[in-house]
């Protein structure tokens, strides 16, 4: 069985161990003490927040793993100095603690420093992931900052659409249809072309009302203003 | 069987004809030249867009029809002119003439003159929905509201990250399982506790690698610079 020092214990550390039970010896390790360190293990995945990468990877005792860190916006050439087998090994998906996730279908994202190490992460990632692929820095960076307008914009969106239904004594189950279906959506048609609501038909009476609704709180009024602004924009330039 | 006169051949209008299709008669009715109207009616839904309802409903032929729109944050109030029969009859939902739904599904929200308009206006709506309720103009339009963010909204952002993807010669696919997700968690955590990314985590390297790399394009920056922002500040204030 492959061998894997997990350092870490956030959310991607966390899915990561999950992922790996009973496919692989996963070596639990404290990013600070580096208790439960392993030397002889395969690889050293370092799953830790982007900020905290290189600090970790300088501390990590002398090993002959493989090492990889899990970001998309990091360049596998942080880990340059801990020798010549390194990597990046980039799960592209949103990871909370009390989710259970189906492994199989996430993305994982490889880069190395030779072919050899990449074909290596290539295995380690396919133990998990039916969808695995390389990706460079760069193609790495476009799909995390892709991932955020995505995932982390659209969940704040939700967020503000929360608040507004509680704030009126009405609840989120009642969008649910609706959020079910805007994104069924984009299985037939692109984004683009799925885009409803008052913008999109430059109905400027509603929104006028709107932005009236909204008046008490400036960031919900601002964000509604600025969005509706790029999308009457974007369908004026088409 | 219960007869609609259907005003209107936008999608909300072409999907009201689909869901009664066999359950009521429906005359399709051209909002410009009242052709295919039937005086004697049961209903007259105007689905038209908010800004011309108030002149469709002035141009319509007299007739003993209760009169209702279809609009999220137009007031009942606005059709009071027609007489004393007259609502709401709003389908919460993002409508695209390519797509079939499930109207069942469908949240219906009314809104009447009186009581026994009211009930006649939920009664039409059941014959479609499982989902049929009572909102007053105000809860309406917060609901209205919110759907903007978490649709309208929601769907722009894909279509930032799908362009995103296009430009770095990568696929809106790849983010499949991530929407899948994104939208999943939220039937376990609320949205506020579902947040992840770079802001929540006050990431700031993260963030400005992820501006770098936006640079080039002023509108796709600030939503990321007015976005992160707006999720920064609200995990601060809890």
């Amino acid at each position: 069985m492959v061998t894997i020092n997990l350092i870490g214990s956030g959310n991607v550390a966390t899915h990561l161990a999950r992922a790996f039970k009973n496919k692989a010896d996963i070596f639990a390790v404290n990013p600070h003490t580096f208790e439960g360190f392993c030397p002889d293990a395969d690889f050293a995945i370092i799953a830790v927040t982007d900020n905290a990468i290189r600090e970790v990877a300088a501390k990590m005792p002398a090993s002959e793993s493989i090492v990889a860190h899990t970001s998309g916006s990091t360049p596998a050439s942080i880990l340059s100095f801990r020798g010549n087998k390194y990597g990046v090994f980039y799960p592209l998906q949103t990871f909370s603690k009390a989710r259970e996730l189906n492994y199989k279908e996430i993305p994982f994202f490889i880069e190395a420093c030779d072919k050899d190490t990449e074909s290596k992460l290539m295995r380690l990632a396919s133990i998990v992931s039916e969808n695995v692929s390389v990706a460079d820095s760069e193609k790495r960076k476009a799909l995390h900052v892709a991932s955020v307008f995505a995932c982390n914009f659209a969940n704040y969106l939700w967020n503000v659409a929360d608040n507004i239904l509680k704030e009126n004594g009405l609840d989120f189950n009642m969008i649910r249809p609706l959020l079910k279906e805007t994104l069924e959506k984009t299985n037939y048609l692109p984004p683009a072309l799925a885009q409803t609501g008052p913008a999109i038909r430059k109905d400027t009476g509603t929104m006028a009302s709107h932005l009236d609704f909204l008046s008490g709180n400036i960031e919900w009024s601002e964000l509604y203003r600025m969005i509706s602004s790029c999308i009457i924009s974007n369908s004026k330039s088409k």
